[in-house]
């Protein structure tokens, strides 16, 4: 279910890279959700005990497996933004809303349910909330350096709202909006929204 | 964890209600990521096997109880936030974000997170993703009879762009901003942001 790296990346004499190898071909089967200690260890060819013994406990391997996918979506999705921005000369607001993702394909894109996913195990584990927090503010700097691109390659007359960036984009993955179907907002109205957003400007309220 | 209904709602008769109880049980102890199956059936006082009987597997007893809780979460959203709009009689755009939750509390809010977790759970349970697909299909008229309200009441010179609603406030959760710390939007920020957002205009792009 990931398109994360696989076992091949697992040193086999290091026992560590093979628990974190084994975890997540377990969660590339069974899900985040579905994934059991007993199977990782039988896989990785190791006692729970010794993975205890590396991660502390389930929440801990968890944490640790988690954060490394959490930073490959967030560094391939801040990373091909750039690319897509920096191919552009003058850059429209139309040009930028068409390289987001559109609600009718939020279903297949399997980075941003499992992000979703991620998000939402942080909120009950601690461990893991610390080391996305980590990954959220050093790459905080690289969204600031987008919209620092976008503003310097803006058409003549374009104006762009960067807080749409912040606000908007990073806090919503409209998994909600595809539960509505027909209600759903669809991909002309989330463009022509988006368009909207992007082109307003801060008032003084 | 959560402020679900308590055991209190189980007939101690009825053996799927005793399930549903102790699921809700383990989940206010554990997540709905601890949540063992095993542990349930001890405290529902029956077998693992009539569990599976009543609700197929793991996953089924997932969809039953998360669509529940989610249909209270939902309901409770709504209700609550029809029942501020009613009590308003001119009703100004910072009168409408003054209801709005705040990124500040949002990891106080029990709801919030409980509803993140539930919609990412449902990106994996497809019985679960029916089920809140049917729910929120259900409640999405009282969001548009919200947005009726609001313009019948707005306060003259006010404009009021409904998409707000549907594109943003219903698809995000601001959990990923509270990882930023002191590079998150804070609350004024937020607040002048959505001021703004309101009072847009579609446009004819």
């Amino acid at each position: 279910m990931t398109t994360a790296p696989s076992t091949e990346n697992a040193t086999p004499g290091n026992l560590p890279d093979r628990i974190r190898a084994s975890a997540l071909d377990d969660i590339r089967l069974y899900g985040i959700l579905g994934l059991r200690v007993t199977r990782v260890a039988k896989r990785a060819n190791c006692s729970v005990t010794q993975i205890y013994r590396h991660f502390d406990d389930r929440d801990g391997l968890l944490a640790d497996v988690l954060s490394g996918l959490f930073r490959e979506i967030t560094t391939r999705n801040i990373e091909s933004s750039i690319a897509a921005l920096s191919a552009m000369d003058s850059i429209t607001i139309p040009d930028l809303v068409s390289i987001l993702p559109m609600p009718s394909n939020i279903t297949k894109r399997e980075d941003t349910l499992l992000r979703s996913q991620i998000l939402a195990v942080a909120t009950v584990n601690h461990t893991l909330r610390d080391g996305l927090a980590d990954i959220a503010k050093s790459v905080w700097p690289r969204w600031v350096e987008a919209c620092d691109i976008i503003e310097a390659r803006l058409a003549p007359g374009e104006s762009f709202d960067r807080r749409v960036v912040f606000v908007v984009l990073l806090n919503s993955n409209l998994f909600y909006n595809s539960l509505l179907d027909e209600h759903g907002i669809n991909d002309d109205e989330y463009r022509a929204f988006m368009i909207d957003a992007f082109r307003m400007k801060p008032s003084a309220n």
